[in-house]
């Protein structure tokens, strides 16, 4: 009974289950690991000194599913939390395919160069394409890697966009802590990551390569509202002229959408990420629009934290819902019922609701 | 005792408060006005029969705010849903003064001239304005309230955009189950009100007047998505030459958009909706749109009923909670350390989060 719950307090304590160890020399080996592992305070201290296996860590610990790792995480981020304003934050999507770990690794280095660190993060659901898009193809962002003052981060594996997204935004707050000045948020765009990467940047990068004609086709619904600037990949070699006709073409586009509400105006821009043309152009644009929009862009910022209190909290909300068993069997009888007319919407909703309301109790 | 018991039953079947009423003769006539109430039965038999008065009158115990009559407003729904695929659902939308009630009696004349029955809804959770746009005006759609065939129901009255969005699309029902061909739902575009109307027609059509040479400006945000067709409204006298440029404007715009899922091209059209032009062209566009996407227009009308399923659901998620005295309190304190980066969105949700689950049991 006693070895029983010296083992429970540990698992508690290292968030790790112990079924598979029976022997002392297994307790013996996790205490010891449990030594070498740093503390709360100590990667603190570390983070704020820019040491990236600190960051590192203290990612790791945000990452993590396990409780005890979780009140760590909280721990640090509070510790770490600040209303910088000398960082940008910038989001870059774009279709497998357009370039973006090249051009990732091409502004990356040209950051670096004039002085900046660069963090590299990444939004993407599908974690395990993310990993390959990253790091997990070592000849990609091979001199980026290698760079003292860059960081880079594989997209958090979790199942859901919600999960990805958060830890995402909490490692955005540790890599700020730890001086980095340019904050370079990925994502493929699988369903809503561009929503969830635009909501937690300042600015907002679109990849394009030059198509055949029709620009705007297999640009999602939704994309060029939120798009601050579009960069037309790979205008390069026989591609130069395709791309100055996208360039116009596009820019025509971004004309007929409704201005945004902080006055900046987004236009289009050339590049060849392989060649390095155009990148300081891109950058440009970026710093341009940061002195056009400053007030604005720190006042988004709020907003933005103000958002993810409460998308955090209805998602939350609706997971307590939809996860419990009884709820899912009625709803999945009651949707198809609903879907083909034999029951109002709101009837049902309202069977479902007090249903939940009987089983929280 | 037995007099308030009595009191309180009545005021239970009834639905109204009885506080003021003290004496047997008050309580007499309440039982007089209840024989007098036709039974659901009976409405719900009028309602089949296309009677106008128990349409009326049943759209009126489905906007009702007491529980009894909610009880009698569902038994009604239930009787009236169905699946029917000859009926077709029109939003409309357009800022005040771009002419809706003209051009929305201009079409509603024109149809019910070559026999159909149109029923004429809004959405509008500002509801004062839009009885003022429906019916307050008495010098307004004066020949389609006077037409045998017509309904005209101004918006609900209902303080969020939920509730008015909700009594509006069960009174789609209704209307349809009274043998109304075609819908009309006007909305003036308040807050996400586009939105919701987009999410319970078949087809949306903006109306816009020629502007003076950006005809973008003015234009919400995913609005030109949502829109199947634009009317250039006030196309007459010296406004021609001026709606026919807005018209190439506008057509070159759309262009510029994602296509439609179900293959639709959004066209432009023009009309003077007060000199009863180009009315049936606009008809014609709504018949062209019902054949090319028949069969997804009917997929879409199961995933609309799915879509207010879960929405209701949500909806009352987040009301149960943010209505929470306890929560307010707390939210609003987060909030602002939220915003100014002394609390992590996701710390602070956690807390509220259990804070919630405590105040439930």
């Amino acid at each position: 009974m006693k070895k029983n719950n010296k083992k429970s307090a540990l698992e508690e304590k290292e968030g790790i289950h112990l079924d598979a160890i029976s022997n002392k020399a297994s307790i013996a080996k996790i205490k010891s690991f449990r030594k070498n592992q740093p503390s709360v305070s100590s990667l603190i201290q570390g983070i704020h000194n820019g040491d990236k296996i600190a960051l590192s860590r203290g990612i790791t610990l945000v990452e993590s599913k396990s409780k005890p790792h979780a009140i760590q995480a909280n721990q640090i981020i509070e510790a770490c939390i600040s209303d910088k304003k000398n960082t940008l934050r910038i989001g870059i999507t774009g279709v497998p395919g357009v370039g973006k770990s090249t051009f990732i690794e091409a502004l990356g280095k040209h950051l670096t160069n004039i002085g900046k660190k660069v963090a590299v993060l990444a939004v993407d659901p599908t974690s395990s394409l993310s990993r390959g898009s990253i790091l997990g193809d070592k000849t990609r962002m091979e001199a980026l890697v290698k760079d003292e003052n860059a960081f880079i981060r594989p997209s958090p594996s979790g199942d859901s966009l919600g999960g990805v997204a958060r830890k995402t935004r909490e490692s955005i707050i540790l890599c700020e802590a730890a001086n980095f000045d340019v904050i370079l948020i990925e994502t493929v765009g699988v369903g809503q990551s561009e929503t969830a990467v635009h909501s937690m940047v300042d600015f907002f990068l679109l990849l394009k390569l030059a198509g055949a004609g029709d620009e705007l086709q297999g640009i999602k619904r939704g994309i060029m509202e939120m798009t601050d600037t579009i960069v037309i990949n790979k205008a390069d070699g026989k591609n130069k002229q395709a791309a100055k006709l996208a360039r116009i073409e596009f820019t025509r586009a971004l004309h007929f959408y409704p201005p945004k509400e902080n006055g900046w105006i987004p236009n289009v821009l050339e590049c060849s990420a392989l060649e390095n043309e155009g990148i300081s152009e891109v950058w440009q644009t970026i710093l341009n629009f940061k002195e056009a929009t400053a007030a604005s862009m720190y006042e988004n910022r709020k907003h933005q934290n103000k958002f993810w209190l409460l998308q955090t909290i209805e998602d939350n909300l609706k997971i307590r819902f939809y996860q419990d068993d009884t709820i899912q069997e009625k709803l999945k009888e009651l949707t198809s019922l609903v879907m083909n007319a034999k029951v109002s919407p709101f009837v049902a909703a309202e069977q479902l609701l007090a249903l939940h309301q009987k089983e929280l109790k």
